[in-house]
């Protein structure tokens, strides 16, 4: 269906304004297709995993924490970014994430959907997987030294209910319960 | 359910790096809960605001166009950010856009979710609605003089077959798409 028209911004030079651990981030000047000069403000990111982790018993595990951007705490699905290494592998990162996170490790792993989360202005992508058959791990990786976590199990109504009261707000949680939600009506 | 514990990052202090059109980036030196001391690299955004148009016989309304943090083009729902004087009227910018860039005004248009993208360093947060009873609108308000765009309609069933080509890829589109799909199942 898609015939192409010209869209492509040539990037006439590129300003490097910070690198980080985390992000990078550039100031670009392009031409646009009909020869303007424009500029974009770019964030460039490693990529990152989440894990949609239901429980033998019908429940999504959760992590709550502390968001610097927003100032607040939110329950969200397991994540994190893909380390150095992981960088071919997403998978290898969602078990990592899994079990690191919530100390579980998981006999089904499938992948969802890979998803660019700002189009806009950054390039980070999140590579979501469905987890079950979940086993609990006597020994689990240590969590990151820089992350305080509490993990909390939800049933469906539970979830949609902390969707309602503003404690889920982020879009990969937001988007896993719709997806588990969906999947559950298409088994019936 | 959630009692608290400590979770907060108390900022020590703060670094501006840049304040762009768009988005401002700053470092911060944080306390943890545990007295240690740890860094957060953060991006704040002004929000934005993307809407799930549907038309009369059944399609999404999709634009096409380049994005350069992925130099690519990609196929996406209606979005854009907010404007300074709509920051508290994001249903305003719903309007804006779907008129600015599909050209159509919404007989109705609902809130769906307003939701965090990337709540690891991005404040940035999109609104979003879904909107139908759509009216072409003969006079539109002009595109942004910086975007170049392509419109598209697409049925569920081409919608779907676009994220498996990978011409659909970012988080807030494939939400949409399965946001339509469990609305559909719900009514049957």
């Amino acid at each position: 269906m898609m015939e192409f028209k010209d869209f492509e911004e040539k990037t006439l030079s590129r300003k490097e304004l910070f690198k980080g651990n985390i992000i990078e981030v550039v100031l670009d000047e392009v031409q646009l297709p009909d020869g303007s000069v424009g500029q974009r403000e770019l964030v460039f990111h490693p990529g990152a995993v989440a894990v949609i982790p239901i429980t033998n018993d019908n429940k999504m595990i959760m992590v709550k924490q502390f968001r610097k951007p927003m100032e607040k705490v939110i329950l969200e699905i397991p994540a994190g970014k893909i380390d150095p290494g992981e960088q071919d592998n997403p998978r290898a990162t969602a078990k990592r994430e899994l079990e690191e996170e919530a100390g579980y490790k998981a006999n089904k792993l499938i992948h969802v959907h890979s998803m660019y989360l700002s189009p806009g202005f950054a390039n980070e992508i999140v590579h979501l997987y469905y987890a079950e058959n979940l086993e609990k791990i006597d020994n689990p990786l240590p969590q990151d030294e820089d992350e305080v976590l509490e993990l909390y199990t939800l049933t469906l109504e539970e979830a949609k209910q902390e969707i309602a009261n503003g404690l889920i707000c982020d879009a990969k949680t937001i988007f896993a319960i719709q997806y588990w939600e969906l999947k559950q009506l298409k088994e019936k």
